[in-house]
C-alpha cells in the first residue's frame, strides 16, 4: 500500500484587482469594483468551491503616492471578513492587524467575535507595520525601530492569548431556574498583564471563541520575523523567489522551531505563488505578456523608492542599478527580508532599474510561473517534495479570470495527483491546516 | 386637504436576549444563542421587513461583574454590523464606538468601509465609555475625566469628518489607457491635523463612502452631552422617564441647535421605548409581571452601585433609599444625566432600594409602556404631537417575541394611522431619516 502524499494547503490573497501591480489596467479586471463587497464575496465563494483552506487579507495603515498609478485602498479587513463570512460557510479568514497602531484589548475582542461570526475561521495575520508614513496617522513623527516593534508585537500577542483564554470554554452556566448566568468567580479570569508595552486588567467582554485562537499568522522573514514565528506562528506567508531560498528558508524556520519546543508539524510554511495559467505554454507566456505591457514605471519608482528608503526618481533607468547608492540593510526601517532579496536578484542578475521593477511586477517578488496547468502543478509537487513549502499563498495576477483559470485547471490538476482535497473535511481553519485548539485555562494545570 | 402626519423614526434597540435586565431567564429567550449572528440576522430581517429606520448595538470595553446575573458579553459592533449588513438590504446599522480608547484613523476607517459595505447604511453612535474599570484594560489607572473625555470627542469628531472628506467624490479617474488610477495631487487631501489630543496626517487609505459620514449619533444627556449633540449629532438616543421629562429635553435640545447655526431637523431626538404588547391590557399585564418576577436583586444592586459609584450591597433594601449616603453629582465620572434621573425618581416617589431595582430593571430608567397595540400606539402618537420625540428608539424587552409583538401589532397600527412608513423610499439611512449627505471638499470653497 502506498501512503498518501502529504497534502497542500492553498490560501488565497485576495487583493483587489489582483497581484500583477497594474492588473487595474487588464481588460479583465473591474477596478470600480473595489469597494463592492458582492465582487469579493463571488471571489470568496470561487475558493471555497475549489476547496481552498483559507483566503487572506493584507494591510496597510496609510495611503501612499502610489494611489496614482494603482488600485490600493480598500475595505478594512475585519469589516471586509465579517461580510465574507456570511456568504461562505467553510473557508478560513484571515485579516492583517498591525501591533504597533492597534490596543490590544480592542483586537483580541474583534477577533473573538470574528471568530464566533465565522464559526470557527478567524486567522490573524499579525505585522509591526512600515514606515513613518503610518506613524504620521498616529500622532508619532516616526514609526518605532525594527527591534522595538517586535518586542511590543511579542507582547502584544502575549497579551491577546491571556485575554482569549481569560474565559474558560465552560464558563456560562445561564440557568434560567437560579438566575446565575456565568461562574464569574471561578471560570472567568482577570489577566493583571502589567509589562513593558501594556498594561491590561481583563478579563475579554465576549466568551472563548469555537478556535480558542484565531490561527496565528505571520509574514516576517527578517531575523527578527524568522524568530517570532518559530516561536509562536503557526502559518508563515513569506517571498521565496526561487525554489532553492525556499528550501533554504523552510529548513532555517522548522530547524529554529525546537529552540521553542515545537513539532514541525506545528507551523505550516506557505511561500507567495503567483500562477498565470494557459492551457498551452504559449498562451500562457502570452498572458504573461500582456501584463508586463501593463506595467508602469512610474508605479515602480514608488514602490522601489519606499522599499529602498532611497528616492529613485533621480536614478538612471538603464544602466545596472547602483547598489552603494542605497542604504545599508542595518539603516532599513521597512521590510528588512525584501530589501535583502532584491539586492541580490540586482546584483545577481546585473538588472537595471527598470529590469528590475518589470521583474518584480507581477507579485512583488513572490514567485511567478506562467505555463499549463500540468507544469504549474509540477512546480508546486516540487516544491512540496523538496520541502520547500506545505502549501502556497496563491497570489493569481488578475482578478477574477487569473483565479478562475487556476481554480479550474490547475486545482483539479492537484486533486487528481492526491495533492490537495477534494472535500472539507472539518469546520474550522484549525481542522483544515491540521492544528490543534489551544486548551486554554480550563486544562492546564493552576 | 389634510397636510400629512409628521413621519416617526424607528430604531430597534438589539441587545442580547432583551432590554428587560434578566429577559434571558425569560422561558421565550435563548442565552445560548448570543454570540450566534444567525440569531441576529433574523432579528434584523424581522426590523427590516416592518421597514425600521435602522437597528443599533451599545457597547462596552469591559466585563463587569454584572456577568454573573445576566448577559452582557457579545459580538463587537464593527464585526457583528458587516455581517448583519449582509443579511439585509435597506435597514440602518448603527454601532456604538469609543473616543476615549481607539485611535481615530482606525475608526474614520472601519465606518468609511461598513458604509461601503452596507451601501450607505452605516451609523456611528460615539461615546467616551464609562468607568475606572474601562480605563485598566486600556493601560491607564482611571478613566480620563468628564469634561476632557467630551474636549477629546469632540476633536475626534472633527479628525473623522476630515479624513472622510480627505477623498473628494470624484477622486478615482481609473484610466486604463493612461494608467492613471486617482488624481492624488488634486483631490485627495493630506488633513494635516494638529490638535491638543490628536496629530494625524491623513489622508484616508478608502475612498469617500456613499453616505460621505456615517449618520452622527449621540447618547449622552449631561450638559456636555446636550451641547455636543446640538453642535454636531443627527440622531440622539435619550433616555426619559416621563412625557413631561421628554417634551422639556426635547425643546431644550432643539433650542441648543440654534446657537451652532443648524435647523431643528439636522437632529432627530429618538426617546428610549420599552413596550409591552399584549392582544388585551390584562394580558400586556400578565406579561410585565413575569418580567418583574424574573427581576434579579443582586443583579439590581450591582447595576446600581455601578451608576450610583457607591457599594450599595450594605444598604438596607426595605427603607427609602438615602440619597444623601451618595455622591453628589459633580462627584460623578460616569453616567450624570441616568444619575439625576434615578436620584429624582426616589425622591419623587420615596423609593426604596428594592423598588428601585424592580422599576428600573425593565430597560433601564427608559420609558416602558405595557398595552394593547392602540394604547401603545396612542403613546407614541402622544409623543410626537406634543413635540418629545422624532420617533423612537424601540427597547423590546425580550427577544424575539417581545419584539414580534411590536412588529406585528404596533407598526401597522402606526401605519395606519399614517405615522410610519409602510415602503422604505430611499436606499440609505441619511435618506430614510430624511438627512443631507455632507458635501465633501469637492462641492467646498477652498
Amino acid at each position: 500500500m502506498i501512503s498518501p502524499k502529504r497534502q497542500m494547503h492553498l490560501n488565497l490573497f485576495l487583493l483587489s484587482t489582483g497581484h500583477h501591480e497594474t492588473s487595474w489596467r487588464h481588460p479583465a479586471t473591474t477596478p470600480e469594483l473595489i469597494t463592492d463587497i458582492h465582487y469579493y464575496t463571488k471571489l470568496a465563494q470561487m475558493a471555497e468551491k475549489a476547496k481552498l483552506d483559507s483566503l487572506f487579507l493584507a494591510d496597510a495603515l496609510v495611503l501612499t503616492p502610489a494611489i496614482k498609478y494603482k488600485v490600493s485602498a480598500g475595505l478594512e479587513p475585519f469589516t471586509m471578513l465579517s461580510a465574507l463570512a456570511m456568504g461562505t460557510e467553510r473557508i478560513g479568514l484571515i485579516g492583517t492587524v498591525s501591533t504597533t497602531y492597534n490596543e490590544p484589548y480592542n483586537v483580541a475582542r474583534m477577533f473573538a467575535s470574528l471568530d464566533h461570526i465565522s464559526g470557527g475561521r478567524a486567522g490573524w495575520n499579525s505585522v509591526t507595520s512600515v514606515g513613518d508614513v503610518t506613524a504620521v496617522n498616529f500622532g508619532m513623527e516616526q514609526h518605532p525601530k525594527h527591534e522595538e516593534r517586535y518586542e511590543r508585537a511579542k507582547e502584544f500577542l502575549d497579551v491577546l492569548k491571556q485575554l482569549w483564554d481569560s474565559w474558560d470554554d465552560d464558563a456560562i452556566i445561564a440557568d434560567k431556574e437560579s438566575g446565575i448566568y456565568s461562574d464569574f468567580d471561578h471560570k472567568i479570569h482577570p489577566i493583571h498583564h502589567e509589562g513593558k508595552h501594556f498594561k491590561v486588567r481583563g478579563p475579554l467582554n465576549i466568551c472563548r471563541s469555537p478556535q480558542g485562537y484565531p490561527v496565528l499568522v505571520q509574514a516576517g522573514s527578517s531575523e527578527a520575523g524568522m524568530n517570532l514565528a518559530a516561536e509562536t506562528a503557526e502559518v508563515i506567508f513569506t517571498a521565496q523567489d526561487t525554489l532553492e531560498h525556499g528550501i533554504a528558508f523552510y529548513a532555517n524556520v522548522k530547524q529554529r522551531m525546537q529552540a521553542y519546543g515545537r513539532s514541525r508539524d506545528e507551523l505550516k510554511i506557505l511561500p507567495g505563488f503567483s500562477p498565470i495559467v494557459g492551457v498551452t505554454q504559449a498562451e500562457a507566456r502570452d498572458k504573461q505578456e500582456q501584463l508586463t505591457q501593463l506595467a508602469s514605471i512610474e508605479l515602480g519608482l514608488v514602490r522601489l523608492s519606499n522599499l529602498f528608503e532611497t528616492d529613485l526618481r533621480r536614478f538612471p533607468l538603464d544602466v545596472p542599478l547602483d547598489l552603494d547608492a542605497l542604504p545599508s540593510i542595518d539603516q532599513v526601517k521597512g521590510q528588512k527580508a525584501r530589501f535583502q532579496m532584491f539586492c541580490e536578484m540586482v546584483q545577481q542578475h546585473n538588472l537595471t532599474l527598470r529590469q528590475l521593477i518589470l521583474r518584480t511586477a507581477s507579485a512583488r517578488g513572490h514567485y511567478t510561473v506562467a505555463g499549463t496547468p500540468e507544469h504549474i502543478a509540477d512546480v508546486m509537487e516540487e516544491w512540496m517534495t523538496k520541502e520547500a513549502a506545505d502549501g502556497f499563498n496563491v497570489m493569481p495576477p488578475y482578478f477574477p479570470d487569473g483565479f478562475e483559470d487556476f481554480v479550474k485547471l490547475v486545482v483539479p490538476e492537484l486533486q487528481r495527483r492526491g495533492l490537495f482535497r477534494t472535500e472539507y473535511t472539518g469546520r474550522t481553519l484549525r481542522d483544515h491546516l491540521g492544528l490543534k485548539r489551544p486548551a486554554g485555562k480550563l486544562v492546564l494545570p493552576v
